[in-house]
């Protein structure tokens, strides 16, 4: 009744303007302090993302390489049902809940270059929504079409306002034609409310590809014209942070040169999941945590 | 017996030293002049492209979106073997030979500005090997995978040598990121042999995703370290003019901004093809022209 974002429960999409802040006061009703100086946090308030270069030092960048070669070659990691393996080959495309699984990416969320922003951002407290590594492959990488992650967290894990913050880091260098991030700068102000029912267990096929929950062309085509596309590029150890409610996607990557990240989703302690909103049921916490647990340096 | 690029013959690849030159002399054996002045001419020499802004003018470019849409829409050409349609939509994707169809668009094949620059490349009078207009559409274009054009006129048309070259127009505006040509600058001076066999009738599927033919994963890597990529960005009017054997491919194009282009290959009158080097039977004329007819304006 109280849904403010209400989706896939129409057989028409629509534009809603968003009510919630892009960046959260604290409890007190004033700014929380914060690694982020004041003009790319009005930046970031207009466009729903920023960019750090050189978040982590190419040392860093080495050390977190090797990680996540360690893991994609560790037996029990690859059959674990938090990791997304290629119908084919078999190969890793993403391991879930990794921070739970590297204490090493635990340390990264708890990091005061990561958390101390997630913070500021979100006015309060923070926990993990989600977290994963991805492995985009040279050559056939096939990219993922335009979505808010917000849209799909609202409607299958019933979080309520839009209160959270991704964080990537290219492990990789991002160029403009490998498949890396684009993003229409300004979307985040406007939910494209989906049609479509979510299917039960739609999250098994929907992390390969998603179907339900699309943003009709119709929305797309009004946003990108108003607002552009932006791609994150740049080197290995960069960063985006970008708001839940981001319209982003990314294109196929026929070059060589494979991408790789870490992706971590920090939500306000203020903002804990309820039931989903236009889903039969929850889907599982190493997709959507349901347990808040505050991270502390 | 004396075929300077063997390929589809071997179970294995391999990367090729190419002995034709890339700016060819005249007949008397110094420079055909033309509008291409001296730095351009080094500079395609060595990286196997040159792009000129704003060939057409403004009004050019809605005058021959114009004729595009024209074209799209007459149930004459839809139903016509050269135009190829998308299997579900039943969209135009692409119409060959449209210089035979378009009297506009045989007329910008004469053009001073197009044939000139032609001519000036390849050293001799020259005809058209192939011709077609394509639309990429946005939200779901697909793109092309890594190919050299010349190894399929080599093993599936007859022609001989490298003395052929393709002219993009831009009729819309590319952008990084939707869909636009990728190239590996250099990368015409090698030629990747390839492997497998070309079944009959090859052509049929090979226009809408390439497989025979393809390179091999490795030689793209070493080409793409030695080499790097460079896209063809720009508005709408600028053409790109390249090397038959420049290794080149598209990513798909997910953004709402279609693409179209003209497309011109023309090849020189000394080059005239022979049997097919690799296939059982020649293409079609209309995807392969076998009748030697000058361009003069």
């Amino acid at each position: 009744p109280d849904d403010q974002y209400p989706t896939r429960v129409n057989g028409h999409p629509a534009m809603l303007r968003r009510p919630d802040p892009v960046v959260w006061p604290g409890p007190d009703g004033t700014p929380v302090p914060g690694p982020i100086d004041n003009d790319i946090l009005t930046s970031y308030d207009a466009k729903g993302f920023l960019t750090i270069p050189g978040l982590l030092s190419a040392e860093e960048v080495q050390e977190f390489r090797a990680e996540l070669n360690r893991l994609v070659e560790d037996p029990e990691v690859v059959n674990d049902e938090r990791t997304i393996v290629e119908k084919g080959s078999r190969r890793v495309r993403s391991i879930f809940e990794v921070h739970k699984i590297s204490p090493k990416i635990a340390a990264l969320a708890r990091d005061e270059r990561v958390l101390d922003r997630a913070r500021q951002l979100l006015g309060s407290e923070v926990y993990i929504h989600q977290s994963r590594i991805n492995y985009m492959p040279g050559f056939r990488g096939k990219g993922f079409y335009w979505h808010s992650d917000f849209e799909t967290w609202h409607a299958e894990d019933g979080m309520p306002a839009m209160r959270a913050v991704s964080i990537s880091i290219a492990l990789t260098d991002n160029y403009p034609y490998n498949g890396g991030l684009m993003i229409m700068p300004g979307s985040h102000r406007t939910f494209v409310s989906c049609v479509g029912e979510t299917p039960a267990d739609h999250y098994r096929e929907s992390l390969k590809e998603q179907e339900i929950g699309t943003p009709d062309e119709d929305s797309l085509s009004v946003l990108a014209a108003r607002y552009g596309i932006e791609q994150f590029t740049g080197p290995a150890g960069s960063a985006l942070m970008f708001d839940s409610n981001c319209m982003h996607g990314s294109g196929s990557n026929i070059t060589p040169f494979p991408r790789s990240n870490i992706f971590i989703v920090f939500n306000s302690v203020e903002n804990a999941l309820v039931s989903p909103f236009s889903a039969p049921s929850p889907r599982p916490p190493f997709i959507a945590a349901r347990e808040v647990e505050p991270v502390r340096r």
